[in-house]
């Protein structure tokens, strides 16, 4: 098993990440629906991001940053 | 034709970052070779990125990150 920072179970990033973006979204006040529909990317696949179940792309991070009125590298900041 | 902030071209963001990175790459006197081999992803890959031709996802610009000892979201200030 390997504990060092470097190594870090990738799932753990895709978790922390849809945690973030789930923090971010309640503390503009939207729902997941409401940020689905602002951002045209479907519900499910936004569910599956903040359960850590998808590696987003790039696009659309920038999308959902956009659609929050914050700056990209802010959603990476966690 | 759309030419607000709000509507960017999607492709001139990914051209954007991989010139975001390829400028991080070369502050590092890295070759694409050596950043493609201390961090384990495909150089023709890598290439693609930072041609601006591949949406790259969350788990690459963490890898890529932790290779070059940066934090993640410097990867996304461009």
């Amino acid at each position: 098993m390997m504990h060092s920072d470097e190594q870090q179970d990738p799932s753990y990033i895709l978790v922390a990440f849809g945690k973030h973006l789930a923090h971010i979204r309640k503390d503009h006040g939207w729902s997941q629906e409401k940020l689905a529909l602002e951002s045209g990317i479907a519900r499910s696949y936004l569910s599956g991001v903040e359960r850590g179940q998808r590696n987003i792309a790039l696009l659309n991070i920038y999308r959902l940053a956009t659609t929050l009125g914050i700056r990209p590298e802010e959603l990476l900041k966690f």
